[in-house]
Order: C-alpha cells, then structure tokens, then sequence
C-alpha cells in the first residue's frame, strides 16, 4: 500500500528541550536532556494529557471548557524563526521559554509553514503529528513585555506565522538533544471551494 | 484570541451512517440511524480504539504492528464522488459499506480534496478533525471485484483522490442523519521547500 506522506529533502536538529511544570511559571526555563513523549504528552510538563479544555482560540465552535481531544500536546518552535522575530521586535533576542517551547529545532526552513498532518520523526521512532501554526498569543506575550517592556504588543503582531507549531504524539519514544528530525508532509494543493 | 480555522461558504449533509462490526465482515451494510462518537471513534465500529497497529501505509516510518495514536478513527465519503467513481469504473454504483466508510456527507464538492486538519462539526458538538485523504487499497477493490470482476483493479487506480478522507474525533457528541455539517479550514498555502 502506498504512503501518502512524502519525506523532505533536509532534516531538522534538536538544539533544546524544555519543559513547562505548572501554567503559573510560564517563562521559567526548564531544560531537560531527553523528553519522554507518550501517548499523552510531553513527560513532566502540565500540558500533558488525552484531552483539554477548549479555550478562546475555539470559541466560533466550542463554549469555553469543553472537553476536547488534545491537539496541542507539543508546542515546537524553530532557533531561526525566534531570531527573526527578535529582529522584528528590536530585542536581542526571544527566548523559547518565554513562548512555553518544549522544543527549539534548528534546520527546518519556515518550520511555521509545515502543512498540517506533517510529521516529526526522531531516530527513537517518536513521532509528532503537526496540527496547525501557533498564534502568537497574550500569554508569551506578557512575558515578554516583562522582559522588554512594549515589546508585548508588536509580538502578537510580528510573530504571526514565526511562532512555532503545535501538535500531538503519534508514536511514542524519546528524543534527545542533537536528535536528527525527519520530516514528512501529505499531498500539497489548494482546497479551491472556499 | 483569533481562531486559525475559517468556515467554508457551504455546509454538508448527512446522507447514511454506517458501521463495521468485525474486519472480516467488509462489504456488509450495518445501517445506523445515528452514530455516537467518543473520543476513542465511533460507536460499535471494530476500528475504536486511541491507538492502532501500524499498517502497509506507514512501513517507511514504523515497523508494522507499532501502536500508534489512531488517526483513522472514521472513514467519511462523499455521494458525489462515490458516483464520479462508479462512472469511471463503468458500474452502476459504488456502495459506501464496500468501503468500511462510517458516514457518508453530500454537498461537500471534491470532499476527498479537504486540506488536512479541517473540522467537520455536527449540530450536537461532535467534531471530526481530518487527517489526510484515504488511498483506495486492496482491501475494499477486493469486495468490489466480488460484485464487479474486473473493477477492483481500476478501483485503484481511478478512486484516488475521490475516496474520501479519515479523521480523529476531537469533541465527542451524537451524529444523526439529516444532520447539517460545517467545515472548518486551516490557512492554505504551499510549502515551499520540498
């Protein structure tokens, strides 16, 4: 049977590893060696889980605090992009702990662009199914407004389509610091019905 | 906080809902006049279940038999293009139980052609997210060619693309027939660097 997926002509670079404790310490940098990824998330960090609450992102179609299936285990965002943004915001740089990163890739050209249903893959055979782009949001915001006051607001705008990916795990395993990424994406064409 | 997903101009229907008891029953038609989707798939389905085996399709990324988070909870299909697909196969119909689909929609054009990541959303709060269209494979060419010899191979060949798609469940609730279906999409654009 065939494969729908095709494999990209690079790979990608694991350079950190963070985790995120409890939502109330957003900002604190966690840095791990290796990170378990199971079925659930993330090993350690308090976005873990089978499920979540909906939030303000989903309101068009869930009330808040809806029990929704967890598409937002992993949030990855890439070492070029953040130095791109801090360009854009004139602030020496952004700090993947301040957006609740759990892990910097290096290597991965416009890794915000990856189409949704892409997959991650470390040598382990842990695997990371992409969801869809981040948005630059009020919450890494504030931070970083607390670290480069005024920079809050020009974030949320200048991040737009910089700030990372979010998804979750499809097969479970470790990844490790250095890990080589290999990337997988589905057919690419325009949805012309819109 | 903005929301990624934008609702097409259009939405579907629910014509028929369908389940597949047992692997070794294919091709039966187990007609249901609604269907309860949990987050573990659709109700008195064999395929419920988080996780699954790996299959032919993911060889070049897992070794069959690796549990993986199942992406392929439901089979949808479209009426309109199970029709398209009897035409170029010269028979009278192609019916949605040859091809273990659960939920058959009408009035969503080029349904197959959906972009990864897309909800369906159905007026009880139930929402499917889309993986990646579904690749016409042996096993439901084989039911085919029992009631078409001949056709299982063309069925291959020509269903690609109008075979419809499989998806997640991310909110879980009842679907019914009759039942309206909206349709979310992410942002489109192509990845360049492939």
């Amino acid at each position: 049977m065939s494969d729908l997926l095709s494999k990209v002509p690079f790979t990608g670079r694991v350079e950190l590893l963070l985790i995120n404790p409890e939502p109330d310490r957003m900002g604190e940098r966690h840095e791990r060696a290796e990170l378990n990824l199971s079925f659930s998330g993330p090993e350690g960090d308090y976005h873990v889980g089978h499920t979540r609450a909906s939030d303000s992102r989903m309101l068009k179609r869930f009330k808040r605090g809806t029990t929704v299936r967890s598409a937002r285990q992993m949030s990855i965002v890439s070492v070029e992009e953040l130095v791109e943004v801090a360009e854009k915001l004139a602030i020496p740089e952004v700090r993947p702990e301040w957006l609740a990163a759990n892990l910097v890739a290096s290597g991965i050209p416009d890794l915000t662009l990856l189409p949704p249903s892409t997959r991650l893959q470390f040598p382990s055979g842990a695997t990371i199914v992409i969801d869809i782009e981040n948005l630059p949001c009020r919450y890494p915001a504030a931070v970083i407004g607390k670290h480069h006051p005024g920079a809050d607001a020009a974030f949320i705008k200048e991040a737009r389509g910089k700030r990372g990916v979010v998804g979750w795990i499809e097969a479970e395993g470790v990844v490790r610091l250095g890990d080589a990424i290999t990337i997988w994406i589905p057919p690419q064409r325009i949805y012309a019905h819109t």
